[in-house]
């Protein structure tokens, strides 16, 4: 320290701008950020200085919530071409959100709690609402609580549920989730299809199991009864695909007896020309098979 | 762990609400609020949704900032009475904020900063812009704000500017900071009274001190300089003072040289009725005591 810093530690004329600069401090009060956020929410709440509607389910049934453009802009982009721009929303100070996984959308709890999360970016997820959260938080481009459901979903995943949870892991590209789930029902697949759950599961999904070589089973007959049972909780709907689901059924793997007296004289199959010869087929194939080996074992013995 | 523990561990149905609830888990973010808040400062910067003027400075020169009621509101008390009830602020979406203590209005960027924490919670305070910071923190009643204010001054305060800061100090109620200030004053009041801050303090301010009891000088003398210089700086508005000030100056502590050359002939006091009588006074009382000393003296040495 020579005769220069000693001169500056004097210090100079107050507030010189090159000096000020120098000195100058950052304050940041994290506190502030979440009472603005917290008491924005309670605004809403009350409806102080909303100017967007909201509305959530059906054209004629639709709840409605009011909200502040500038809070949903901030809160994610999904609302920022809809409010800033020329759109009908914009205009109107409405915005129409149909086309839910239910019929009536959302619970209007879960809109409350999801609505409350964009303000204050905290909401409380449990088993009975992860699922709507999820959807939402998708639809709305929460990418944030969106992990969170997934991560949620991971924690709470069991025998009883994998089934759905890789169901919704898949359709909102939660794919770490749907991998933990998939793995689990490897694993677990004669379990799985004791539950119900199972034969709520779309065509595309059911195939996409009966295709999956890892899948542990004790026998391919259940797996015959697995695509019968799916078919008859709704043939209606269902007939048509079973063609498809028979023919990924590993027959050849099927013990004679079984394939004649249940298989074969099952309507679905007895009513299907190409289930009926692929019956045919491997029922065929054991009896060389058979002789192959009693041939063998003659040979053998000689 | 007994059947029953073992029974609950199986898991029961999915999303039963008595069940959900038990497993739900808060999910917090605090980097949304932050977002939130840096991007509702944004659309504030690009005139986005904004429904309110904040007016700045005199009627004919006011500067206008743009906000959102719903972030000034939740950001400070200050403005829920004006943006909320039915006064004429609410209606015609206009605040107009005058009064300051620069004509003016605090410096443009300064405003601009302070408008950016009640959005951010976040603000570079420097020694350039502390005193209007601190002004408009307290108008506003961002109190964290203020508080930093006070902590930041703290730091930075010296010789060349406690004059200053404890001015302001007691014009915003900084205790802390006005004792820190007061301290640093009194102990150095012989060097604080040689620095041009000191003769711009207002009237009540030197009086203050004049009366304070642990001020620390050379001698009585230069009080009285300190009391001329501080009227000669305006005499036009300050001449009115000086009889109140010459009042509180220890004259008996003044060498009688001192007071018959240079106080008594001060026009200041010459002109003053009750001046001249003080020095007058003082003059006597020099001359008494002197007289008893000198005749104790005798009687001693007799």
């Amino acid at each position: 320290p020579g005769p220069p810093a000693a001169e500056a530690e004097r210090g100079g004329p107050r507030g010189g701008a090159a000096d000020g600069e120098a000195e100058a401090e950052e304050f940041g009060c994290p506190a502030h950020c979440s009472d603005l956020a917290w008491r924005q929410n309670e605004q809403r709440r009350h409806g102080l200085y909303c100017d967007i509607t909201l509305a959530f389910g059906g054209a004629g049934m639709a709840r409605e919530y009011r909200a502040h453009r500038s809070v949903l802009a901030a809160a994610t982009e999904y609302f920022t071409p809809l409010l800033s721009g020329g759109f009908a929303e914009s205009r109107s100070g409405r915005v129409e959100l149909q086309k839910w996984s239910s019929e009536g959308g959302p619970d209007p709890d879960t809109v409350e709690a999801v609505i409350g999360f964009m303000y204050t970016g905290t909401i409380r997820v449990s088993p009975g609402n992860v699922h709507e959260v999820l959807e939402m938080a998708d639809r709305f481009l929460l990418t944030r609580l969106k992990d969170f459901c997934g991560e949620f979903l991971k924690k709470k995943l069991n025998l009883s549920n994998c089934v759905a949870v890789h169901s919704l892991a898949h359709m909102y590209s939660l794919n770490q989730l749907a991998l933990k789930a998939q793995d689990m029902i490897r694993r677990n697949f004669h379990k799985v299809i004791q539950d119900e759950e199972f034969y709520t599961l779309p065509f595309h999904l059911v195939r996409d199991w009966l295709s999956d070589s890892e899948i542990t089973v004790d026998s391919e007959e259940i797996l015959f009864e697995t695509v019968l049972k799916w078919v008859q909780k709704n043939p209606e709907e269902r007939e048509r695909y079973f063609e498809d689901l028979f023919k990924l059924l590993r027959l050849s793997q099927m013990k004679p007896t079984y394939l004649t007296r249940h298989v074969k004289s099952e309507q679905l199959v007895s009513s299907n020309e190409a289930c009926v010869k692929l019956v045919s087929e491997a029922v065929e194939s054991h009896a060389l098979r058979s002789e192959n080996l009693q041939s063998g074992n003659l040979q053998h013995s000689a």
